[in-house]
């Protein structure tokens, strides 16, 4: 069951997905299907770009799914050759009118040594300065995406190769960054030092893979060689795998949501199935947050693995309580007599057989704004429920993240402004518990829970604990937490 | 979870799903959610009649999606009126060419005393020969649909109303068909003799609601009434509902296989829980054929419930062992690099992280034709699964269906021609188990088992026995069971 | 130049072509063809329905340009066969919205002894009255079109052939119809009594061609044989051309109004070039009515032949002193700042270089509702026109037409309500003339102009002399002009 | 009657239309207006940009029509402000792959002091060598058009203010271009130091419009003010017109072409009418080479104004012979029984009927690689003329165009290769004829014909001449005349 989630207005977004291959023929083929796999990632648009001896340099960039842009052979024809990347962009709520194609990855840019493409997942914590500085010399942008701004970094280095231009480019930047990039011969991949954002190594056949999760290897049949390491740069041509490390060494701090949401369930972070940990995650709630019921059900389709732990833990049953539809939609027109919560009905209904007098335990993967909350605790209660307790699959989500998910403004998050029984009340349930923040470093395996002193992995949007300073957002007026 | 699945190549498909209503501003707005709510019953199609005193009557009959073709203002206003009905039509697997929008429901004829619409979900079973006999007599027939023998008839009855020239009509035609019409004021609803196909009656305000299935009342927050009896005509108006019965009477015969597929597992069919009967279909599988085993996983979406009862039975945990890809397309380019099972990893992807080793009991609603279920179990091996037991939640499906479900060949079926271990060695599975028809009807509530005498549900799909001869079948040389 | 016209919304409107082809491989290319060069007949929707020994009947109906919805290969092969007939249909002004694609053309039927499909040019005077009867025997009709009676008449005769029964349906009906059909084997052609509407033979290879027009044999290389008579039809298969006279023969009264605008002028009527009979038109009103002046400049590009003809006996030079905008658009969003006739100017623009200070001679083929001629002439004055002169190649356009054209109704014609001198005045123009109907006779090879006891020509549009009568109209109060 | 031409792959084709408006509101309505006037001058594609104090700049670009894309409320409503410019493209001949959106103009660049867009006419003689400069130094393109070069120049410039970027910007390219420009709050127009293309100036109430043509003034209603000279920079904002002339003094060679066929008849290009000079031609044509014969006509619709002239030179009557089609379509399938000259009968059609017999003169404008009109006579002798005369009314066209026309490459030009005899006898014509150089410049105003020391008009395409060096071209091989 992926993470998708009838309620994408009401849940952090991933930004991204990225997926390379090299060595193989018709590379961009298999760049389709990683992408499809990764389309939960990223909704709103994709493209692909391929290198061929002699089509040279190929892109398209389409607004909407992988199936319905790079499935076509008219399309697929355009992309020949040995050597691809593609991108997937995230979806924002409501203002894709502001994305024009331009800013659709990857980004190409032509050197006087050869052309580049470059694609990334992540959010460049500094581009708006490094914006400034570069306008200020020539450089012309065409896009509003940060992600431009290493390809013009690249084109103003005095380096002999790409591969050094993307070095130099990199150390300019700071943020969270996992990227694929291409010459007319090589695939390269780079990790930020702090490794936030996934990327995996891939075999195919005498070929090379790079992708932002294992599921999308899966998909094509390529073998898991392993993880890209935090501050790795890896560059990859017919004479195999080189690896460099350009930036300061530091201790890695991956994101802690790719476990909670973010990724696959099908997928391998860190060396652990992801449906593992969101189960055990089930368990350590269920530990942590006992409560009598008759029924645990999950908010499909993203809180079903917890939902599967806390049943196994406590032994309350587990159902499906709520039914989601396959075919949803946003839009219908509300028909002039109202209906109660429209918008919920449209993508979920409650199996009123099953829940009429029951206590229900609705397993959840996060609380954003809480508003989706409110409205299945309504549909639960009008449904004949007894009692409804939430259990959640996360800490509260109490600060934005800036680095590469796309996060309400903070004064947004139900988290930031109200204690839990506050938002238990507001939320008016019979009780309502989120895991603790030691709870879910146990569940992802961390047996000592997290390390206050320097914590394993990037849990900024829990604790405001930001490993990379936001320097635009700051610039902005944005406040980090105080030291305590 | 709806009953969608990955694989509907490989199921059986219902062929339809009907919704009125009256009584209410702006009808056709709620006839759009209550298709919505239906679209699991016909992807192909969707087509809207509505009747307005100014605006006369009017239609809208589109190829996709409900959500993707009623859901703007510039096609809803064109379908004003206070009394709606709509359909949506299957997808043929491969045969869309052959589909007119002329085919596309509800039909509808202007008589001399004002005009009708009807849609039907069934089939009539003496289609042709009266398709036959009225051009034999001067009607011009506009599709190949079997409806439309309906409005002919109607067309050519003396009958002084709408509501008796529609008796007499359907007291020619053979077969199953749940049928919602209407005329310029009333909303007719009518099942044939036996109720093979499902239809309710449901209250909206001051208005009154029919649809295939309940859940299509809750996503509009109609309240739940009753069923329309098996040989039920009802007629309603602003003065309320009326009730005929114009066929001789007989015995109900319901399809059992609403229960096991068709039907949403969040609709209430007989006043049971669909979800719970699936989920007591796997508590019955799992007690008569019980298998030592790590872990039991469904085959998403529709083998869920069954799975979640067989694990209750068995106490072997329940795990999501498959994860299905949301975004599922059918048509990638093939890499030249051949993928295996590629059609099958555009949709499904193990989780290997979980299955590694494991003994899997693999949950699934029906075997078809097989070739899904072989290719589910390659992949099963591949990601390192130690055993695979396939457990069906249905009993083996060696008769094709003819009361409106698209079924292949009787030569196509698997059960058709082999015994359980035939299929079992096909299959190359560690076991397989069917649950046996006994077993099938206690799980929907028959304690006893079926009653050979005189079954209580139409299951000829299984055993052969078909409640109503197939008339055009038999003249194109089917050949029914020989009698025991 | 064709007789398409800018202001198509302020002419008289020919409502259909139509064309049919037999005997040579892959017969819908030629129909396509055929089709395309009718394109001025009618531009809002075409149809064509071909018939193949193994894949039985095809038809493509469709809203656009032949050139848009027929060259595809992958809708053309869909169009198999040696036999074809297809239709382009008008386009009514402003109300695109209550056509529906079933009302295109061509409609097919399937009888007893296999199907027909008929397409016409016309109109069928006493249609409502035979609709209403048809449908009180019990005939359901798909169509608001009146040519659908002609296929339900044939549904219900006992005539054995196809071809009896389609004599039998046209004995039924009145009006004015040049009629293409087909049936498995062969092709038909039909004009009503009075031949009103035009209807050709030709010869291809070893296969026949009808066709509205001789400028569509043309395009297809196909030689012109003879035209069909008044009264005639003629079927046509593998052993040639059969000529049958069902109705009563009467005097043919060919519509004139074809030799004004509707014909393309590379046509051939009545042995007549269409454009050496405009271009008489255009001597004939240079003697009627002459002008001292500077220029003779056509209102393109209707007027140009008649122009062309004023300015040769004139000896006044011909000069092209308006400029129509090749990639004619009608919906331009209207800056604030008011463009004065903002409607013309997308499609028309003075040669202001060339008209200032000249009195200028402008000659139109008619002039319906007065509203294009004024803004024309407004424009002429603006750039500087020191005198404007109408001269209108036809006679007062009084009355509508009931026999296929889109007329506007009676009081929105100018000439309905005022005088020569008073549209003169209206227009505000120094002088307007139109062509005498025996001037317009004379040009057409009448030497001794009409014959008022019998005319040679149906001339209802000038004369208010119907030689059909208007059945359907007069029920719904069209008044015929008093008897003299 | 317009220039656009049936056979625009047998053509020299103007590469763009420019167009800007500065000080009305909602200046984009305007724009639209005035691309749509100019749309001969570029099928393929369109771009406006338009600036508003809140809404900032704001662009959209369109491959397809004007009256398709900037019509529609919704696209120009994101076009707000009161200042906007605007572009339309050729097409090029079957090469639409190759053109992506990003190559259609008017391109953007943000600077450190704002925002420019700029869009122009002609072509960069140089911008392969300024293009290598410029990546070198780190400039990243985003499209292969040589405009791109300029505001990459302007990026790189150090000048405080756009204009003074953009004189800085403009005097390092060499080549033909006609210039339209905007900033925040000025409207900026260029053309180069020859004036090789055209630029003219209006008014609009308080407002200022740039423009290509005379043409487009008058579709808003604009008022004529001067032609831009050649080398002159104009900035316009609330102020008015301040005049500018950033490059060395030159003579002007103005594009003789323009005359010949580019621009609409009805423009007026260095105060005459682009209608009468063609006229004149013509007059030009009949006295350097008359013929006895029977009829003039013209090839349509290019050939009109020329054989009006020649018509009333040589008294031989004028008549349209033959017959366009105004559907134009390229792509009809073949039948299979060939016709001949598939190609031109979709377009053009002979008028048999007043050709047969005939001595026929037929007015072109010029003859690029001679296909069609190979395909135009044989067409004329089918219809039965009893002799054909060629009359050209342009010289030989013997040599490519680098100034922003898209000709064929020179081994494709009929002329370059052969004498005028030679095309006669390879055209199979009675005579042709091609006006004299003299005789075209004549015709346009130089009483005393061309000035062969300084001729008054760029005429490479027939002379070889080139008043700028293609240095691109002759790096690429292109080999010009030998000096004499």
């Amino acid at each position: 069951m992926p993470p998708a989630h009838p309620f994408d207005d009401d849940k952090l977004k991933e930004e991204c997905g990225i997926f390379g291959v090299v060595g193989v023929s018709d590379a961009a083929n298999f760049v389709a299907l990683g992408l499809h796999a990764l389309q939960h990632r990223g909704q709103e648009a994709g493209g692909i770009v391929t290198h061929d001896a002699e089509a040279g340099f190929n892109s398209a960039r389409r607004f909407g799914y992988v199936r319905d842009n790079f499935t076509s052979q008219s399309v697929m024809e355009t992309l020949p050759g040995p050597l691809a990347i593609g991108h997937v962009r995230y979806s924002t709520a409501g203002s894709k009118g502001q994305t024009a194609i331009r800013d659709v990855q990857p980004f190409f840019g032509e050197f006087s040594m050869g052309g580049a493409a470059i694609a990334h997942n992540g959010n460049i914590t500094n581009a708006n300065a490094l914006r400034r500085e570069l306008i200020e010399r020539g450089s012309i942008f065409q896009s509003s995406s940060d992600s431009e701004c290493i390809i013009h970094l690249m084109a103003r280095s005095m380096g002999r190769s790409i591969p050094d231009r993307m070095e130099e480019a990199l150390r300019k930047v700071e943020g969270a960054f996992s990227v694929v990039a291409m010459t007319r011969t090589k695939l390269i991949g780079v990790r930020d030092p702090l490794g936030v954002r996934p990327l995996v190594l891939g075999k195919l056949g005498d070929g090379w893979v790079l992708s932002s999760e294992t599921c999308a290897l899966d998909i094509i049949g390529a073998e898991f060689i392993r993880e890209i390491e935090a501050g790795e740069m890896v560059v990859i041509n017919d004479e195999g795998v080189q690896s460099h490390f350009p930036f300061r060494r530091a201790k890695s701090r991956f994101c802690i949501f790719e476990h909670v949401y973010f990724s696959r369930p099908d997928s391998i972070l860190g060396g652990r199935s992801v449906y593992e940990s969101r189960r055990q995650i089930g368990v350590e709630l269920a530990k942590e947050a006992p409560v009598d019921a008759d029924l645990v059900c999950p908010v499909p389709d993203s809180g079903t693995p917890a939902a599967i732990g806390f049943s196994q833990e406590s032994g309350i049953p587990f159902a499906l309580g709520i039914t989601r539809n396959q075919y949803m939609g946003r839009t219908f027109i509300e028909p002039t007599e109202q209906i109660r919560n429209m918008g919920v009905r449209l993508k979920l209904n409650v199996n009123r057989g099953l829940i009429r007098g029951k206590r229900v335990i609705l397993v959840d993967d996060s609380v954003v704004r809480g508003t989706t909350s409110r409205k299945i605790k309504e549909m639960i209660l009008d449904a004949g429920a007894a009692e409804v307790h939430f259990r959640i699959a996360s800490p509260p989500t109490a600060w934005p993240c800036f680095y590469g998910v796309d996060t309400p403004q903070r004064e947004k998050l139900l988290a930031a402004t109200m204690s839990e029984e506050e938002m238990r009340a507001h939320l008016e349930v019979d009780s309502l518990k989120f895991i603790s923040l030691d709870g879910l470093y146990r569940a992802v395996g961390q047996a000592n829970g997290r390390d206050a002193d320097s914590p394993q992995y990037c849990d900024a949007c829990f604790s405001g604990d930001y490993p990379v300073r936001p320097v635009d957002m700051l610039e902005q007026g944005f406040e980090m937490k105080a030291a305590e």
